[in-house]
């Protein structure tokens, strides 16, 4: 299993927007098999940082996910508004270690 | 609902040991009614970095799982452990939007 945590700092006025576009790709995400969590999160103390935690089955999950057409969809329309590019992080799980957990 | 994101890097050769005290950590924590998760993640690219990812029902849980003695206890053990402050992010979940999809 694979948790990808990902920082995104948007341009001031985009917090809305990016909100949207976060949405629609999580719509789709959550129906790819090998998608087990995708959590869309907003600094309480920053409207403009999000927190993205996405949850795979294994590595091969996360390579599908890029090539699906919402992923590429929302990458190509939030590209131009960050204030900076965005940081992943690529996490393997201690806890919970069940997969129904998850 | 609040999510923590929280950021630890431990020193060199302490990894072993953060892990114990985050797992019993966790033990306790998800026996408290306000906690609806508790994930520990360790960096992929990094063993010294790790991740807590930690929802809460409201303010008062969070306030509340501080004042246990399982938290006490981990905070206590780990303290020496940390290579610098850990970077805590307070965080409201747009997505999913239900209590019981965390």
């Amino acid at each position: 299993m694979i948790v990808r945590v990902i920082n995104i700092h948007v341009k001031h006025g985009f917090d809305g927007e990016f909100i949207k576009a976060c949405r629609e790709n999580r719509a789709g995400s959550i129906r790819e098999p090998g998608i087990l969590r995708f959590d869309v999160l907003q600094d309480s103390g920053d409207s403009l940082h999000f927190v993205l935690y996405e949850v795979y089955k294994d590595e091969s999950a996360a390579v599908e996910h890029k090539s699906t057409s919402h992923y590429k969809k929302w990458r190509d329309i939030v590209e131009p508004w960050m204030a900076k590019p965005r940081e992943s992080t690529s996490c393997i799980p201690i806890a919970p270690a069940e997969d129904s957990a998850w």
